[in-house]
């Protein structure tokens, strides 16, 4: 392990200093050689999939551990896609000239070394590969283990076109040791990883923030509110927090528990009931929501749940500031939303909430990368620190000052 | 403990939303109330100085401890100054408007409950009070155990000029619990603390490092280097050497170790010697220098000490990729630079070099908050995430997504 990462470490600078146009070329190159050998891919995945039938995994899972040829083309587009990305390192974020007549710049440099664990669906490798190699970053790739074979393919052909570029293999590696002892090793080796990124299970986050040395940007749970206010428009606040919970309810954006202001819970609650009930959501309610419409009791427990599924909680709250305060207590400070046409109590909401995307009247379905414009998404983060939200390309760098001095010495 | 965290994190908000105009008013009144006070503060230092002395503290440990008149009023005016920085909450980073009309705005937002730890100096605890007061930040403290009776005095004081202006006195105050165990609690507690500073010893942020399950900006040791290129200018090189070395050895953007070029070591290293021994430097060099001055033997140890006094390290080098492979085998990531006058090279080593602050012809003493017109600083940051370098006070805030729709939906 410590030979591997040391030569990880050292294929920093090679990655780092690498100019674009070659940058992108080769990612074009692994593209091509992606598509190529699509066979190999789709055989490889095929031994995954057996073993979890074997494994008897869930279907949902299966499906999203299945390689085809078409989602191995899009495993290459998605390639091609990060090449035309802008450049990402060397971006002058600020410049200035300080008083004794140095110019300072500002400028966007790779972390270094990059550490991602994450899980299933084996795209996510050459996905975050590809944004690791396009930021230069070295990228040292832990998948989950049911997609092993999948992934190992992957990783072989990008390293084939590394090394046909005269290119360290280290650059972009699967982690050796995929056992649990490697990854506690892993986020332990602050002298050779710079940054670890875990996407995956709550327990799995939760394990790598108490144990790692090395810095972590986590992809936590998505707890997320929408809270109707009593000058909502009604149709806004219905369409929006039926968008908000049932687009797509396995995913960390999807609304968790919907806040109805008191004063228009007897109007809103009938309808809104009927829309959840039409589209199949299992519902739940606070005693004040109950009154109102005939549903199971919410207990504290179910505001504290990520359904991930088509289940909601209800809550019915005497104004804004029991909103804010609910969420302050159970929200995971991912994506929270009011929807009001007042722009007093809608500014509160927006300054008052603690979470990475705060919204009105839209759905928290929109935190995502590609929604916010920024191409290929590493993911959603839940760190307050260095990236929060969304986190693209340009997250994956850091950032150095240069001073250009000219003699200049400190009195 | 655990009901103290609760009570920070509760102020959190109270701070978070203050409006600039009054958080100035009451940095001011903070100012002046130290200044009244100033008496009762003298009074409290003079415990922590007997028990100094009786502890057998170096002198300079003493100096950097004792507070007169004189240093009680520079507090004041510091509290003043940062009244005076420009507010750091609520700036628009980026703003945009997405595919679908919904605009986004990237805004500055305090960070939350704060922990600094720090040694000796006791105008630390105001100065950082001062910042995280003003970034909107609760700050929890922990200053060196020497300076405990000052440090409690100044807390105090500020507190009183909280409670005054009708603010919980959570907002700002020393960890209840000083001691080591209270420390290794502080730092796992993710639930209540989002971000940790240590500033000090090697040891306490190795220590932390390790074990915090808190994001952690540390502010760890420098071990910088100077360049001198073989088409450095000779009178710039030597005056920016004996800068960096000479003006405050004790420091972390102090110069240990000079590379020289060998094209150029002939001439240049006499007149070095000669610069460097008139200011009391103690000298080492290896082999190829000592071929031309008489000065002890480097080992390889002495690369990799730190050493906060006036003695330096000489080594010729082969060109300037052996000054950049030197620095990133033996740097610290702090400050480097080179004396070049040629543009090329400039370039490269500017690239190349893994610092936080990479200079060409110029004093490594500038990385400073200070310098870089930053105001006052909370330190100097070793990390490579969230802040690098120089820290200055919004480096205590990070940022939210504000989302304005209009009723938008995810299709």
């Amino acid at each position: 392990m410590q030979e591997f990462l040391a030569k990880a470490k050292s294929s920093m600078q090679v990655i780092a200093t690498l100019d674009g146009k070659r940058k992108n070329k080769i990612l074009n190159q692994m593209a091509d050689a992606i598509v190529e050998q699509s066979a190999y891919i789709v055989n490889e995945n095929q031994k995954d999939m057996q073993a979890g039938q074997e494994n008897r995994l869930d279907s949902a899972l299966l499906d999203r551990l299945l390689l085809d040829e078409k989602r191995v083309w899009a495993i290459a587009q998605s390639l091609r896609e990060i090449a035309a990305l802008k450049e990402p390192v060397g971006r002058v974020l600020e410049g200035w000239v300080n008083e004794e007549n140095i110019r300072i710049e500002k400028v966007s440099v790779p972390i270094g070394v990059v550490g991602v664990i994450y899980e299933s669906r084996p795209n996510v490798t050459s996905d975050v590969a590809g944004l690791c190699f396009k930021s230069g970053n070295v990228a040292i790739l832990k998948g989950g283990k049911e997609a092993e074979q999948s992934n190992r393919a992957i990783a072989k052909i990008l390293q084939s076109v590394l090394i046909k570029n005269d290119l360290p293999k280290e650059i972009i590696s699967l982690l050796p040791d995929s056992s649990r002892e490697g990854v506690a090793k892993l986020i332990k080796e602050d002298q050779y990883v710079d940054l670890i990124v875990p996407r995956g299970g709550e327990g799995l986050i939760r394990y790598i923030s108490q144990n790692a040395s090395v810095p972590v940007v986590k992809h936590d749970k998505g707890l997320c509110h929408t809270y109707i206010h009593a000058h909502a428009d009604p149709k806004k606040a219905i369409s929006i927090a039926l968008n908000a919970k049932c687009q797509r309810p396995g995913v960390c954006n999807a609304m968790e528990t919907l806040l109805v202001d008191r004063s228009i819970a007897k109007e809103i609650l009938p309808s809104l009931y009927k829309a959840f009930v039409d589209a199949g959501t299992k519902l739940r309610g606070c005693s004040r929501t109950r009154e109102v419409i005939f549903i199971d009791l919410a207990t504290d427990e179910h505001y504290r749940t990520e359904y991930l599924a088509n289940q909601l909680n209800l809550k019915v709250v005497d104004g804004v500031d029991q909103a804010i305060a609910h969420i302050a207590e159970y929200g995971s400070g991912h994506s929270e939303a009011i929807i009001t046409e007042n722009y007093t109590v809608a500014e509160k909401f927006m300054n008052a909430v603690d979470a990475a995307c705060v919204y009105v009247n839209a759905s928290t379905r929109f935190t995502d990368g590609g929604m916010f414009g920024f191409g290929a998404e590493v993911g959603i983060s839940t760190n307050k620190l260095h990236a929060r939200g969304p986190m693209g390309i340009n997250e994956l760098t850091t950032y150095k000052f240069k001073l250009y001095g000219n003699g200049q010495i400190r009195q």
